[in-house]
C-alpha cells in the first residue's frame, strides 16, 4: 500500500537507488522505492554486468575445454558443442535468484515500501506514481533521489533500427549464436561480448570510432589486448566511420569509412550497437520542477544535489562514470550525509574499473594521461606475469602489471593489470589509492605464494631497487 | 669460479636464500650462494607450493569439465580421462622453466657466485665447499646465512620405510594415480593432495591426530571445508594414533585407533606421510661454531641472528612458520639490515597464508583463537559467498568470509576466507593488516562490480551498520 506521505522518495530500484533507500529506510525513514523494471537490480542485472559475464563464464570453460589435453584431461574436443539454450537458463536463473534475493532483503524493512512502476514529479514535493497492478496514486515526499539509470544511445546512423541491430541489452537475449557479428563502437561491451562470441566461434568485426579501442584506459595493455584479441581472429576496424547499415536478405551490410578511403560494406547478420549511453529523464517530469540537465544528464552539485535543493540524483542518470559499483559508493554516502552525518562523496581519483575481456583488464586510480594532465611527477613500476608462478600453472602467463606512484613520496597514485584474475586484485588496488598506501608500505606487505597479489610486491621492490 | 675470500657466504637457493644473496650482491658485495639440489628455488619450487598446485590446476578443470552441461558446454564427459603422465610432464617443464629463469636471473650479477653442491663450517669466518662438479676448496667469508630449508618428518611409526609410504616430496614424482590413498597428517599437504587425487579418482582417508583436519586456522571455516571433503567422499578420521603400517600383497595396511576404541586396519595401496617437517641442519658443520639449535631448528634472536655473531639464518631451518614468502620477507629485511638499513623484521602478527584446498582458504593476520589469547577486545565482519554475484556466476557460491577488528577503533587484525580464488584477495587482506586499515576505510574503498573483492566492502559496511 502506497501511504500519502514519505520521508524519501528513491525513483530507481538499481545499484544507486536500491542501496540509499534500504540505508535511509534503515535509519527509520518512510521511503517509498519506484522501479519501472521488472525486479529490482537495474541494467547491471538485467541488462549489463551479470548476464554479460555469465556469458563469459560459458566462453572461458570454453577456451579451459579446449587446453584439456595439455593439462591431462584427454576427451574428444571436437565433438564439444554449444547449447545456447543451456546458457539462457543458466542466465535466466541467476537473474531470478539475485532479483528475488534484493526483494527479499528489502521487504524485510518495515520502513520502506516497494512499488514496480513509474513515478512523474509534479513539483518539488508532490509525485504522481502509477504502480504496473495498482491505481495511481499521488504523493508528498520531503526529498527524493532520482537513479533512473541509463539506456542505449542509438546514434543517428541510417538503417540502424534494422531489426538486426541490437543493443546491449537485446543482444543478451539473442536466441542464437551469431554467424557474422558486427560491432559498431569499441567500448568495454563491444570487447567483452566481441570475445565472447568469438569464442563461440561467430566471425566478429568491431569498429571504432577512434585510434584505438578502449581509449579510457593504459594504452599499454590495450596494445598487448589488441593483439590476443587478433590472434584470436577478431577484426578490429580503427578510425572508422559508419555511413550506413543497409538490409539484405538474410542480414546486413555494414558500410564504413576509413579515414579518407572510400567507402567500403562488410555483411554481418547481428549488428551489436555499443556506442555510449544516455541517461533516463524522460517521464520523470522534470518540468516540473527546478532541475535542469544537459545530454549528459542531470546536473547535481559535489553533494549531489540537483537544483531543487531537497532533489538529489546519482548513478548513471547524472553522466559519467557509469559503473554500478560507482553508483553504489555514491548512495551510500548520499545515505549519510541525508541522516545528519557529514561524509565525503566518492572521489572518481580513487575509482576502479574492471573490463571483462579475455584477460581482463582493470584499473584503480590515475591513467598516465591523467596523471600527466595534471603535471604529476609519477612513475612505473612494472611486472609481467609471463615470469608468475600462479600464471604459469594456469596457463595464464601473458598479462602486464603498471603502479603508478608519485616521484617524490611514492605515494600509489593508479594500479593498470592485464591479467585473468585482474579484477579480484583490485581490491588491494583500490585500497592502496584511496589510503595513499606507499610503494614501501606495499613492498612489505607479506603477500602469500603462490598467488597473483604477489605481483603488486614483487613491482614495487623492483622499482624499488631501481 | 670460487674465490679464497667473500663478503657473504649463503647457504641454500631456495625462497629465502636466493633473494638475500641477489639483494647482498645487488648492493656491490662478494656473494657465494651454495645450493645443494639440482637448481635454484628450493623446496616449494621442487618438491612443494609449484608442483602441488600444477596438480591441482588440472584437478580443478577436471572438476569444471564435469559441470560443463550446465554451461551449455555439451561433451561425452564419461570418455574422459586422465593421462597422468602429461600432467607429470607438464609439471616438468614449468620446473624447468622457473628453475632455469631464477638461474638466469642470478647469473647477471657480476659479484655473484652460485655453486651447486654442499658448504660446511669450519669456524665462524672459513667453510669447506663441495661442488658437484668441480673440486672442493675452502673459503673465507665475513658473514653467513644459512637458509638450508627444511624436509619431512618421518614420525617412529613400524613400517613407515615401506616402499609403499611416500613423503610430501615423493608423492610428486609419483607415476601413477593411486587407489587406495591413505593420508596420514590432516594439514595443509594432506587436505591439498588429498583433494587433488579424490578428484582423479582416488579412494582418500586422512588420519589426523588431532581432534580436527587444519588446526591452526580458523575452525569455522574448517567446518564448512571439511563438509565439503565428506560430501566429495573424502573419509577423514580424527583423534586417530596411526599404531603401524604393515606390508601386505599389493598395498599395506594401515593399523590405527581412535580415542579408546580397539583398533581397526584399512588397506591402501599408497601411503602419503605429511606429519610435519624438520630443519635441515646436518652436514652444515654447526658443531665448528657456537651456533645453537633445538629439534624446531636454528637458534636467533629478533635480528635472525645466531650465536655466531656474524651468522645468521632464516626461513624453515629456523622453525616454524614455514612458509615461501615467509622466508622472502625474512631474507629482504636482513639484507636491508645487512646493508646498513635499519628495518623491521616481518612481524608474524601480519603474516599470511593459503591453503589450495578446493575451496581455497586463506588467512592474514590473527585468527579468532589467538585474539582470544590475547585479551584483545575483536568484533567478526561477515560475508556468505552464497549471495555474491561473481562466485555465482563461477558456480562457485559457497564459501565464506570473516573479518576480525578490534572494538574500539574497529582496526582488522585478521581476514579469514574459504573460497575459490581466496588466495588472489589475500593482497588486500595483507595490506590491511599490515597497514591497521580500520573497517570504515575498508568500507570506503571502491571495490568494482562484479568481483570477488567487493565482499571486502560489503562485510564492513554491514558489520558497521550493526
Amino acid at each position: 500500500m502506497i501511504l500519502d506521505k514519505y520521508d524519501y522518495l528513491v525513483i530507481g530500484g538499481g545499484p544507486g537507488g536500491t542501496p540509499v533507500a534500504s540505508a535511509l529506510a534503515e535509519a527509520g525513514k518512510q521511503v517509498l522505492l519506484v522501479e519501472k523494471g521488472a525486479g529490482l537490480g537495474g541494467t547491471c542485472l538485467f541488462e549489463g554486468c551479470i548476464p554479460s559475464k555469465i556469458f563469459r563464464e560459458s566462453a572461458r570453460r570454453l577456451r579451459e575445454l579446449q587446453e584439456s589435453a595439455e593439462f591431462g584431461l584427454c576427451l574428444p574436443t571436437r565433438d564439444v558443442h554449444i547449447d545456447w539454450s543451456a546458457i539462457q537458463e543458466r542466465k535466466q536463473s541467476i537473474l531470478h535468484l539475485r532479483s528475488i534475493g534484493a526483494m527479499q532483503r528489502i521487504r524485510q524493512n518495515p520502513s520502506l515500501d516497494v512499488t514496480l512502476g513509474s513515478a512523474m514529479f509534479l513539483d518539488s514535493t508532490h509525485a504522481h506514481i502509477i504502480p504496473v497492478s495498482d491505481s495511481p496514486v499521488d504523493i508528498e515526499f520531503r526529498q527524493a533521489i532520482i537513479a533512473t539509470g541509463s539506456r542505449p544511445f542509438r546514434p543517428p546512423i541510417r538503417g540502424v533500427d534494422n531489426r538486426q541491430v541490437l543493443d546491449s541489452g537485446q543482444i543478451l537475449d539473442i536466441n542464437h549464436i551469431p554467424k557474422r557479428l558486427a560491432i559498431i563502437g569499441g567500448g568495454p561491451i563491444g570487447v567483452e561480448l566481441g570475445q565472447v562470441f568469438n569464442t563461440f566461434g561467430s566471425e566478429v568485426t568491431i569498429y571504432e570510432a577512434g585510434p584505438h579501442i578502449l581509449s579510457h584506459v593504459d594504452q599499454d595493455l590495450v596494445e598487448h589486448l589488441q593483439q590476443q584479441m587478433a590472434a584470436d581472429g577478431i577484426d578490429i576496424v580503427e578510425n572508422c566511420h559508419i555511413k550506413c547499415i543497409s538490409h539484405t536478405g538474410s542480414g546486413v551490410f555494414v558500410e564504413y569509412q576509413v579515414d579518407d578511403n572510400p567507402s567500403v560494406h562488410r555483411f554481418a547478420d547481428t549488428v551489436l550497437l555499443v556506442t555510449g549511453r544516455q541517461p533516463n529523464t524522460e517521464s520523470l517530469g522534470l518540468e516540473n520542477t527546478a532541475i535542469e540537465q544537459t545530454p549528459h544528464g542531470i546536473q547535481v552539485n559535489g553533494q549531489l544535489q540537483t537544483k531543487e535543493s531537497n532533489i538529489f540524483a546519482l548513478g548513471d542518470v547524472i553522466g559519467q562514470p557509469m559503473f554500478a559499483h560507482w553508483a553504489t559508493a555514491q548512495a551510500l554516502s548520499l545515505a549519510k550525509n541525508l541522516m545528519g552525518h557529514p561524509t565525503p562523496f566518492p572521489d572518481a581519483d580513487y575509482n576502479t574499473m574492471v573490463i571483462f575481456s579475455e584477460p581482463e583488464l582493470a584499473m584503480a586510480g590515475l591513467t598516465e594521461t591523467q596523471a600527466q594532465s595534471r603535471d604529476i611527477d609519477y612513475k612505473v613500476a612494472r611486472y609481467d606475469y609471463k615470469q608468475d608462478a600462479r600464471a604459469q600453472i594456469a596457463n595464464q602467463a601473458r598479462g602486464q602489471l603498471k603502479i603508478l606512484y608519485t616521484s617524490g613520496g611514492h605515494r600509489i597514485i593508479g594500479i593498470h593489470i592485464l591479467m585473468e584474475g585482474a579484477g579480484d586484485l583490485m581490491g588491494e588496488a583500490a585500497l592502496a589509492v584511496a589510503q595513499g598506501i606507499t610503494l614501501e608500505e606495499l613492498a612489505n606487505a607479506i603477500h602469500p605464494h603462490p598467488t597473483l597479489t604477489e605481483s603488486f610486491a614483487i613491482a614495487a621492490r623492483t622499482a624499488l631497487r631501481g
